[in-house]
């Protein structure tokens, strides 16, 4: 454990002024404090841990922060808003305070992530909706501060952790869903191309329609983006090619499907079957309302923060998974018989 | 959740004497105590929990276990040593109390878990050391008790978490040091064939041979048991076929690849490369000491807590993976030139 004792030996500079860099003193020059954080970063100091016992004291003790980027969250009906709500809730338990970081003020901060979490005395962060762009995932490799990324994962780095749900096991339990229902063409309409989830979805997909011995129609298989709208791209061709059911990778995504198939004048669940992932709260504002693969935003939040409480004691967790849930709703029926 | 009241009214008695058979009561007839255990696993009751603060009481408010099978834990140079302290300091963290049960003791109740764990009051259990035979994955399969499996892991039950060590990644660092050191030739001594865990040690072996463009010989790739002496059913083959480097799925396999290669007039490392798995106290007590990937027992140990925790409060925790460490000691050096 690297102290602030070990600092001011590096720099030759006393304690005093070491501690003062940290805390960001006005009694100081920049310069100094510069170069107080730069050998704090180099030698790997981050904010000093309390015991860990549980009964803490009533005052805040810890400061952490979620980073959030590509995503709603303002809204109840968002996803990140319960992911936000149980990590604070988790937080809050802990004694610890959150800080919500939206990306249009870190911007600027994004190549330094280290120092901008020092400087502010965050003990660790909780990132969200990022896209692993080349400089984050340079950044994650060899941050020492414990960091947890949702749906994303960074290799051989103890200080990073990642956090999200089982999508294997959800689209097994939708594939059988639907298989049980008498579907045999299943069409999957995954997220974006690329991204590690995606891929996974993917290949989760492949996996279950396997398990059923259920043929993979390659035209029944393509990426988006998690907005409605990018159902128009592929719905007509899915319906062309005889698809009786449709996965998507998101409840926005359904949304879009559920349209497309009725603006075709065809009936969900009576002519195509439709299922969501996520679970919003739209998916009972929708007309069926909407079968879906829930995803336990909430928990996904608390998880979060056990997971980087894990991560500043020195647990390197590398991944904490959530089960999903198929929920069933209206969106999905028995397959029509003498359908082409 | 369901409540002593719910077992109460399913039975048509009375809620005391429900209480007086799930606490065990001397003054009801056992007939009574068997009808309101087996009302209380038919509705799915467990354990009342308190409420989820930190600052819970002086006093052990909850009684969890620990099962253990087919692995040594009674001596600080095992395997499960470490395991089950890590397990008790995170739970005595939390003022729980931990009972310790080995499997001769519970063989007898095996057959019903949910029935054992009510009537001994556990509210969770950590099970290490189980191969999944089938009597065991149905229980697991169903069980309402939150149960925490060491490398192992079960489908679809909410209620049922998995610990355990980032092989993939830990496999991927031993053939990357290999590599680096000039070995292609590099053979894989796994262990029980079957287990979850073997096949993914499998796959990640192949993977990361990929990934360096190196060849997998099938005659280097073999399953054998988790003791010493099955290297020698594997060993002569390894260097018949070429070997510069052996990768063994545990460090006691090492130990006794270690003895053949020395049996044979050949020197580790000078003439074969030796790498270990789990990082055992003896690894520095064989010449030479043993690289190996590290499995941070401790940190499994109180991991697994924190994921029985989490299932307990409802948080549904699949998997929860820790990240694997390379140890780099003596048994590993560079490729000896114009090896056979």
């Amino acid at each position: 454990m690297v102290s602030i004792k070990d600092i001011a030996n590096h720099l030759g500079i006393s304690v005093s002024t070491v501690s003062k860099g940290l805390n960001n003193a006005t009694d100081i020059s920049d310069e100094t404090k510069q170069r107080v954080i730069e050998a704090a970063i180099e030698l790997g100091y981050t904010p000093k841990r309390k015991n860990i016992l549980r009964n803490q004291s009533e005052n805040f003790e810890r400061k952490v922060c979620v980073y959030i980027e590509n995503m709603d969250y303002e809204n109840r009906d968002e996803f990140g808003y319960d992911l936000i709500n149980g990590f604070k809730q988790a937080a809050t338990l802990r004694n610890w305070a959150v800080d919500v970081i939206p990306s249009n003020l870190n911007a600027q901060t994004r190549n330094e992530y280290d120092k901008f979490m020092l400087m502010n005395q965050y003990s660790g962060a909780f990132m969200i909706g990022f896209s692993m762009h080349s400089d984050y995932s340079v950044q994650f490799s060899k941050t020492r501060i414990p960091t947890v990324l949702f749906d994303n994962y960074i290799p051989n780095n103890p200080k990073v952790g990642y956090v999200g749900t089982d999508g294997n096991e959800g689209i097994g339990l939708a594939v059988n869903h639907l298989y049980e229902l008498g579907h045999t063409k299943i069409a999957f309409l995954n997220g974006a191309k690329n991204a590690k989830v995606s891929n996974e979805h993917t290949e989760a997909f492949q996996r279950a329609m396997k398990e059923h011995d259920l043929y993979v129609d390659p035209h029944l298989l393509e990426s988006g983006y998690y907005v409605p709208d990018c159902a128009k791209y592929h719905v007509p061709k899915f319906l062309d090619y005889g698809a009786t059911a449709i996965i998507c990778a998101s409840d926005l995504i359904a949304t879009g499907a559920i349209s497309e198939v009725q603006k075709r004048g065809l009936k969900v669940p009576e002519d195509i079957s439709i299922i969501g992932f996520d679970d919003l709260p739209l998916c009972l504002n929708v007309t069926p309302q909407l079968t879906t693969i829930r995803q336990d935003r909430l928990n996904l939040g608390r998880n979060a923060m056990n997971v980087l409480e894990c991560l500043i004691n020195n647990i390197p967790v590398s991944k904490s998974i959530l089960r999903a849930e198929l929920i069933v709703r209206d969106s999905t029926g028995k397959v029509k018989i003498n359908k082409k």
